[in-house]
Order: structure tokens, then sequence, then C-alpha cells
């Protein structure tokens, strides 16, 4: 194990760059925080390149010493934590993007400019609390490497692949070529989701506050809605997409 | 309309307590903040004691001559605003917290120590676009009228009723008396989400860490669980009360 002491060893500066998009695309790396995280990490067999913990780290951990692993000052760890209240301990993880879909699932969820981190890391859990290995996202929906998706992932970040799309038309024609059906939900059409099966659905959810792009919308198979009997108009995206996937396990059963 | 310039002013002191519980609690008042919260507030006829806009204020809000207005620098703006980017809009609203259950109603919903404001107000906000028009919380639930609970409602928060329940064991006899059955969401049962019917259910959800209470769930009638295929062991709590909530509304059509 090393023992680091100053905010300038190389490492530590590294770590503190990993807030950015651009530093995590070039190293193709990112940082797993949380004792939970890294030992999902661990667990998940993710490629793990570095285990930095704080001088007061004390949880039960086995087998960190198979790691590259580092020790810090309280002081130090602060700088390079990514929350307010810091477990002590975090990893620097290789990206395990892919490019290439697997046309064999039923289903491919889609998302289309999701914004708000939280809600992507929930989408991420629901993916892979129905057991898809895999998801597609826009080149603007908020970065799954993100500290913050990363944390509401609850591990599924090491479970299901990213697929990041350069061009959203494009994968989509892609699917359809390969006998998928894309599936969009919006409020504005009268098929409910319950009318529909799922079996080969790209199911695409779009933005939080402007839904699923018009030109994403102009080339769908299927719109469908979620029907709300009460007054509101819409609901957060991460909830809309569970109860879209889950009528999909139902029907599944 | 009234001019502040001083932080000093008896008005702008008031606003800047609100953001304890026990402030709220003891003028039975909250915060609503933002363009469209503030149209919702009057759209739904909240009871509202003042607005303050900040100089730089220039939306189309009608009849705000209607109420009890202030406008302020932007400076003092800042200082009263819970969000980093405030929009120069917020209001005094009061409570309508209901001590009284309406037994009418096919389903309750009954929040069992939700920790997360975001989650109440997601969980709100989903009982809203079903037509509930009350929920039961616990009192170790976020306080409903939190600022980050009110922003994340959407709204609903102006339509769905707020019962705070002292004890929850009690209420949940009391809802018991009158013909309903409760319904405990949680992973250890072998029973699902889908094979029960939801008339005259109270569905009880859980902590984000711990679930539903051990002596909540000892006197539930039924334990039921949402199947996941996969491998995620849970669900964040308000894509679970979606989905089972959307259960009912599918059952229902």
């Amino acid at each position: 194990m090393q023992r680091i002491t100053s905010k300038e060893n190389k490492l530590i500066k590294k770590i503190s760059k990993f807030n950015t998009k651009k530093y995590r695309d070039l190293q193709d790396e990112f940082i797993v925080e949380g004792i939970k995280m890294v030992k999902e990490a661990i667990l998940e067999n993710a490629k793990i390149k570095n285990i930095v913990i704080s001088e007061d780290f004390n949880s039960d951990i086995s087998n960190l010493e198979n790691y590259d692993l580092a020790m810090v000052p309280q002081k130090i760890f602060s700088l390079i934590s990514n929350v307010s209240t810091p477990q002590g301990i975090l990893a620097v993880a290789e990206k395990q993007t892919k490019n290439k879909i697997n046309f064999d699932d039923d289903i491919v969820l889609v998302l289309d400019d999701v914004q708000d981190p939280g809600n992507v890391g929930t989408i991420l859990r629901i993916a892979d609390s129905i057991g898809l290995k895999q998801i597609i996202v826009s080149n603007k929906t908020a970065d799954c490497y993100n500290p913050k998706v990363i944390r509401s992932t609850m591990g599924a970040i090491f479970r299901v692949q990213i697929i990041e799309s350069e061009d959203l038309k494009q994968t989509l024609e892609e699917l359809k070529s390969h006998d998928f059906k894309t599936v969009v939900t919006t409020p504005s059409t009268q098929k409910n989701i319950y009318d529909i099966n799922y079996i080969k659905k790209a199911i695409i959810v779009g933005n939080e506050a402007n839904g699923v792009s018009q030109d994403i919308m102009d080339i769908s198979d299927e719109k469908v809605k979620i029907p709300m009997p009460g007054k509101a108009e819409s609901l957060n995206v991460s909830v809309a997409t569970g109860i879209v996937l889950y009528e999909y396990v139902r029907q599944k059963r």
C-alpha cells in the first residue's frame, strides 16, 4: 500500500480531474465512491485501476490489498471526494462502454436527452432490476459516468452496458432493421401502455421538460401514454420508465 | 404593492425562517417558489398570504395585484430564495393539512418514514396523477412542506391533502375498522403486486434504507413485492410506488 501525503501527488491530481465528462472520456475511466459502491465494483469484477482510502477508513472490505491501494490523510480525501460526508473510500474504474447493440433482447431501452443525473441513475437501476444488460443513451443525455449518476445506480452501472449513440435516429433505424419496433412514450396519443405488447420493442423515454424530440417522434412506429386519471399532466421520467418496463414484466410472467 | 429595501424588514425576516419545519408548523404556512409553482398555487386557489417578487422579475403572471405583493432588490431575493438560480418570485401560502381521513376512496397511500424530500415530492406527484386527494404520512417522513418536496411535487401539494399521523399503527387500525386491508410493499414475500386487487386497500411504502418498519409489517393484512427478474434487489421508493399505484390504475380500467 502506497501512502500519499501531498495533494500534489500525481494520483491525487488525476482523481481531481474526473469531475468533467471530458476527462472521463479521455481516460475511459470513472470514479466509484463509497463502501457499498466499491464493494459492488469488486463483486462485479469491474476493472479497478486504483483504490484510495482515507486514514480513518475502517470498514471491512476484504482483499483490498489485491488492488493498487493508496492511503491519504482525511484532509486530502475530502478534497477528492464528491460527497459532503465521505465514507473514506473511492476507486478509479475502467468504463465498459460498448458500441455494439445486442439485438437478441425482447426490449431495448433508449434515453433521448434525459438530463438529470439522478433520473439517469435511477433509470439504470430500473433497467438492471428487470435484467436488461444494455441501455442506449443519446449524446445529450446526462453522462452515465457522472458521480451523481453512479451513486443513484446502486451498482447497476457495473451490470448494464452503456451504449452511447452519436446519432439516435440512425441507431433507431439500425434497431428497426433488426426487427424492432420503436415505441415512444408521450402524453399526446390515445394508445395506453397496457394496450401494446413488449416483444421486440425499443422503448424511448425523453427529456424531463420537452419529452421525446420531434425527429425521433416522427420515425416512431408506436406512441403510447401512461393513462393518468388525476390532474397531474406528467410523471417524473424515472417513475414513468419504471411503470412502462414493469408492464413488460407483468405481461411476460 | 409594497417596496422593501431592507433585509431587516419584518416580512423578509419572517420568510427567512421558513427553512425549518418547526417554524412552518408554528405558522401553519410554507413557501412556494418559482413561476410555475406560484401559478399552480393561484390556479388551485391556495390561500396565499404574501407574494414577493424580485426587481428584475418580468414574467406574465396575471392578477398578481390581487395579492399582498412586495418587491425587493435582487440581492434580498437571493437571501430568501431556496434555489441557486432564483426565478424572482415566491409566495407564502397556508398549509392545508387535514387530520381526518376520507374513507370513501378505493385506495389510501401511506408513507412510513420516507426520508428523502425528493422522493416524497415525487410520490405526491404520482398520487396526484392517479387522482388521489389524500396521502397519509408518518411523523418521521420528510416534511411535505420542505421547499425541496414542494418543488418536486410540481403542484400536487395544492391538490393532495397531507394527513400527518402521529401514531401510524393507530391510523392503520382506524383504516382497518373502515374496511380497509393494509398492504405492505416488501421484497420479503412471495406474493406479487399483480396477484392482488386494489379495492379498499391501504398501501404502505417504507423508508429508503430499511423499508416498512417491523411493527407496521406485523399488523399488515397482506405483503406484496414487485417481482424483479434482474439482479438489483430493490428500486427507488418513488419508482416502486409508481409501479404499484399504476397496477391499480391498470386493474381499474
